[in-house]
């Protein structure tokens, strides 16, 4: 047992909680680092988190919990980040100890705001993580249905496949399943692209299109988030693979995805502004919508409801009018 | 006005109604054919359809109506069939005018039981029509939609592509957008396909698994689909286009297909008979799962999930046993 590499997962919320359960599935020990200081207490007493799949229950015998970054840095060989993008880049800052030979995976859906980098390519860049060491955990797969131990796939994507098996030895179990790629650029994107296509489909559900012209639009996704993809980084990838088409599609259909009630907000007639204000947290495509966009500016992909969304959230446009010219441009 | 073609509908079903909705927003006279005396004397006088979609109203002018398919065959050039599968033999037999220089459109989804054609093949190699005669009429579209006019996209398939745009110029309307192609075929089992994929969401659903597992369900039937129908008839197409990937998510993620909810009652331990009992009408899914693996015993794609679907319906197996072996096919 002494020779199972120690594994920490870095963040504390639902997606964060979900992986530290399916780890203690299978390890002795968790390493689980948060920065706040009440909820690290809250779960030594009460075996669970205050905030996020508090059905979950921990062995707290299990956890080893810190609040140190730097110590659960020193701690780990493999280290899973499940911090929200627009926070993970204060956390890197505070690291100070060496990262020379730890494997670092990205459970991270979107892009770092001041690098306009996707995780695993900031990692790489501003980081210097050679590419062997960079790993992508990805979806389909809403957190909250961890909690309930319903069958979810996983895609553990690496470079260096051999520790893409290793990780995903440690998070299989009775109801997780787990496919190994070493398309860490691709499955990355798709995340991230994902949320913006879950903004679409809300702002047109909120504007009253139906079924029919969901799935048109979803058809549509995937076909622009190929090219999109492609663009960035070409290889050979099946598209409608679990890790691109099925993650588009959990978010994308879900009535759940913060990413889509936002859209779903904007569609009914919320401005921006008011429909950030309702919520708690930012819904994640809306930086992945500037992001994205920029980035195509540079690429060139043939991408109409990118656009169409980052007109509507960042020029101000009319979402009605937008999404009836948007629809001519799809098919 | 004189030279537009002759249209006629066979059907008095949702999507038959929906057709002749659609059609009657561009032709001054729509021939309809129904067998049922009485919702032809319904709708003369009623001017809606007493069974399907009856909120759509018509302008009793604007309707050929007619009872003696024979009649209607001889006056339409475009002949548009949208009965369902089982009882399309038995409205073929009765016509005993010529159908030379006629042009049949298929907009049922399935295969006709007697010949376990799907119906653009069994126009060809029963009727003797020529291919370049012989067209498809496909979604993603829920007939409710088109009665409540939201934006729906039809695909219009035919090897004389002309003839799709004709038939397609008189589709199009405020809410119905369409899109031509070659692929009779492709988009023809597309249709077929997906309902048995959706009786496998439903049985999925019916068994407790959750959205995470419907994504990539549905991820691996476009993949499957696509291997299906490449050994039924090889040619480029991309299977993301709306006729195949976005009739499946249609009819895959909707709560009120018919097939959906006969495989969820199967989920939920109805036997198959007590369930088909249950239903006003047999989903069409469920011959198209015999056919279909009929189809490919002999072509030998792999396709799990037909086959799944096969055994649980016609070979009595257990579904959970049978979905819990598919859980470990799929990826």
């Amino acid at each position: 047992m002494n020779n199972k590499p120690k594994i920490a997962v870095f963040g504390s919320g639902s997606w964060a909680t979900a992986i530290v359960k399916m780890l203690c599935e299978n390890l002795e020990t968790v390493g689980w680092y948060m920065r706040s200081e009440y909820s690290l207490e809250y779960i030594k007493r009460n075996e669970h988190n205050p905030n996020y799949l508090s059905s979950v229950e921990f062995d707290i015998n299990q956890l080893f919990l810190s609040k140190d970054i730097n110590e659960m840095v020193e701690y780990a060989d493999y280290l899973i980040f499940a911090i929200p993008s627009a926070f993970v880049q204060d956390e890197l800052d505070k690291i100070n100890v060496s990262l020379k030979d730890k494997i670092l995976f990205s459970a991270i859906k979107g892009i770092i705001p001041k690098s306009g980098l996707i995780v695993g390519e900031h990692f790489h860049e501003k980081m210097s993580i050679p590419f062997e060491n960079i790993g992508v955990i990805t979806g389909p797969c809403h957190a909250e249905e961890v909690a309930l131990e319903r069958l979810s796939y996983l895609t553990i994507a690496c470079q260096d496949e051999s520790k893409a098996k290793v990780l995903s030895s440690f998070l299989e179990s009775d109801y997780i399943k787990t496919k190994v790629s070493d398309d860490i650029i691709g499955t990355e994107y798709a995340a991230m692209l994902k949320n913006i296509y879950a903004i679409a489909a809300g702002i047109a559900h909120g504007l009253g299109y139906g079924d029919n012209f969901q799935s048109v639009l979803m058809s549509n996704s995937i076909r622009e988030m190929k090219k999109f993809i492609k663009k960035v980084h070409k290889m050979k990838r099946n598209i409608n693979n679990s890790a691109y088409l099925g993650d588009l599609l959990v978010t994308g259909y879900s009535t759940f995805s913060r990413n889509r009630m936002f859209g779903n907000m904007i569609g009914k007639g919320y401005t921006v502004k008011s429909a950030m204000m309702e919520m708690v947290m930012v819904a994640e495509g809306y930086y992945a919508t500037k992001s994205a966009y920029e980035i195509n500016q540079k690429n060139g992909a043939n991408t109409p409801i990118i656009d169409t969304v980052y007109r509507v959230l960042y020029e101000n446009k009319n979402p009605k009018n937008q999404f009836k010219k948007l629809t001519d441009l799809l098919d």
